[in-house]
């Protein structure tokens, strides 16, 4: 499945933020590049980008994104780009072949379900001429209603489309599937008509009963996103819209639900802004955590106080790895099992930085046992955590709400580290998480004996 | 698929070792228990056992057995058992219906890649009225040459077949698929011929070219095990080979396959004669490995030293429970999974120990940090493990030979406990568990970059 995305155009009213339009970075990743992340994780291979204005700057980040995502990117320059965008289907017809192809443009951003949608219709027997993504939800607040496509429908077919239509159906996602056919539609329409949008090409198809409309909220998901980014305007919103998408995981215990992860979401809008990776930022979270633990080993409740305070804050930045890398769409098994490995590491310490506070000030080794049950009990929650949740997952379809683990234990640390109750926080946490791992053990025992 | 287990006869050879033969145990397990636990492996829902012989034990026993696997097994009773096995086939008809069944005979282990490779046959177009599989290794050192029933065969066909048969191709297995034919073939043989056998009624089949053969070794697996349980002797023979079988597994580490695998399937061996389920001995191992971090804790050579005993034999017996699983055909998630989530606490406990006796000799707190970092890194190390060993079988198709796990670990443990080296010993484990963990990080990085 080869996809074409036209990169021509100025794109002007966003010409202060970036130039050209499709390198305009939203939470750090550029417009095109967003487009072919999401394509790429749709499971498509080969894209056809079409250069027009400021081609060079544009060619140099989409041969490195080649790399990176091991995916191949043909750069086609389109010498009338300035005519209008249905030029640049005519301009990668070489490169797209004569099967159906998908094209997505460079400045409409879409879910990755829209574009498996499109691409399982391609896959499917009966591919229309033209398909394309239509928003029929009227009301959506994403949708620029000044200068949105509109389209007409009647029975899954396109009768009409263009920007001021009256008793429209539905907004134009930018997203299509298309066949051979529309070379000849584009001709038509520029040669014939003098229109060389890709607009104009879809209505000759339409005219002629061709153009089939996939509908969004029906067919792909009720709430999968979209958006034209046309101005800094919409640059704003569309950055809204993808923080706003943001949850919490679905292992996400009470403290990350109601505490770590609405904190997390704000600080990770903030950070997407600099040139900081999801890695690195795991790695200032595993620091952070160690100085929790360096602190909070000091005699005296202010040293303890502060580290707790360190401790719950590596815990609410814990968050913003994976959060980044959702926003910027650069999740990786790699990334999210480093961070799993380097929890573990900041929770001994945690715990031990903890038992040595409370060891130091009563020479009691009854005290060096409790840290040791707590530092075992912890680490068996984490190592019995993957079998305990899948089979809350096959049984209940989600994880628990009241979910034990690391947010749970660190939070234990904090309120007990303000409090100046070190040994009744270690206490708790030991006795908390070696209950847990027990009543695991009890839970997978009687699975398997249902099983 | 349907099963048919003949198991109405005398077996007057076993009649020393128990009645009805079916229930004769090997390794723990009766004979007729093994069949059916090969077959629900094998993915056989609904059994058939005709009775005759003592039918009371048998089927208070296959009762329970019923209830323990999930499986439907119906006892039939056949009046005519004492004419001759092909009898139990009539009897059982009702119960087995008109389509294709397997048979298994309740006194001949296969493997459950012989079941499977019948139940595919099953399922793939043209059913032959009959197909038994047949070994073609006339070498095989399992086989009592004396009592064996052999076969002729020509084009995968059946020819001839009986016990004292010249030039014959192979051995009888016991492990049949039969259609409906077999019905009719029964009463030719008894009714007309006075031969009320199975191999009568194959013989039968056999005359009309309406008998195929399963070549064990070339269709099944060059080393599929099986065996003809008739005499005591050849139940010592059939213990000495599964017993034989018992391999570690792949990702066993250094010290496991050349000093606690081999200590552990002698022991193993032992362990199956009593009445001792593998979580009852994962629980004992756990209990031992408890009791060498407490010896260890203690100050002194003496304590040091068999604490590091203790440890070491904790560490060989960890090897038993899966053994005896394996061996009963008892192996299951549940009890691999707390095997390895008690060998988590296991692992705590015995650094713990190991820590305490240097630190109360030498009241350094810098041996307390190092005890945390062995821990640490060891939990780090198991809970990388998955992760490893899954990047390996991909990459080399097996786990390495040098995997470094908790082998390894006691085994550091247990000699410089008895070398009086304790603090030497804490501080390698400390250094290459964690060195291992960033190995293991690195190896992950690399192998995700290259994806």
């Amino acid at each position: 499945m080869r996809c074409l995305i036209p990169a021509a155009g100025r794109g002007s009213r966003l010409a202060r933020v970036a130039e050209p339009k499709p390198l305009a970075p939203l939470l750090g990743v550029p417009l095109v590049e967003r487009v072919i992340r999401t394509a790429a994780r749709a499971g498509v291979r080969e894209f056809c980008v079409t250069l027009g204005h400021r081609a060079g700057s544009l060619r140099r980040h989409l041969g490195q994104l080649a790399g990176r995502l091991g995916v191949a990117i043909r750069c086609v320059d389109n010498p009338d780009w300035e005519a209008g965008n249905g030029t640049s289907v005519l301009a990668a017809r070489a490169c797209l072949g004569e099967g159906p192809f998908l094209i997505l443009m460079a400045d409409h951003l879409v879910d990755e379900c829209t574009v498996r949608a499109l691409v399982r219709r391609a896959e499917a027997p009966d591919v229309p001429d033209l398909l394309l993504a239509v928003d029929t939800d009227l009301s959506n607040p994403l949708v620029d209603r000044e200068d949105v496509t509109r389209v007409r429908l009647e029975g899954g077919r396109i009768t009409a489309i263009g920007k001021g239509l009256e008793g429209a159906h539905g907004y134009d996602t930018g997203a299509f599937l298309a066949g051979p056919a529309l070379y000849a539609a584009v001709e038509r329409a520029w040669r014939g008509g003098g229109d060389a949008s890709l607009t104009g090409a879809v209505r000759e198809l339409a005219a002629e009963g061709r153009a089939a409309a996939l509908d969004l909220r029906r067919e792909v998901a009720a709430d999968a996103f979209w958006i034209d980014v046309d101005d800094p305007a919409a640059l704003r919103r569309a950055e809204e819209a993808l923080v706003g998408r943001l949850r919490g995981k679905a292992t996400d215990g009470p403290v990350s639900r109601w505490l770590n992860r609405p904190l997390s979401i704000r600080l990770t809008r903030q950070l997407a802004r600099l040139p900081v990776t999801p890695n690195q930022l795991t790695l200032a979270t595993f620091a952070l955590g160690c100085l929790a633990a360096a602190v909070l080993a000091l005699p005296g409740h202010l040293a303890l106080a502060t580290g707790g305070l360190l401790a719950q804050a590596s815990s609410v930045l814990d968050g913003c790895d994976g959060e980044l890398a959702r926003l910027r769409l650069e999740e990786s098994d790699f990334g999210g099992w480093l961070d799993a490995v380097l929890d573990r590491y900041a929770d001994g310490f945690l715990l031990a930085g903890l038992t040595w506070h409370v060891y130091a000030a009563s020479g009691a080794a009854a005290h060096l046992l409790l840290g040791l049950l707590a530092v075992t009990g912890s680490f068996a929650l984490s190592y019995t955590a993957d079998k305990y949740d899948g089979l809350m997952r096959a049984r209940f379809g989600r994880g628990g709400t009241w979910r034990l683990g690391r947010d749970v234990r660190v939070f234990i640390v904090f309120v007990g580290a303000l409090l100046d109750t070190a040994l009744a926080a270690l206490a708790l946490v030991a006795a908390l998480m070696n209950a847990e791992v027990v009543r695991r053990i009890w839970v997978a025992r009687q699975a398997a004996a249902a099983a």
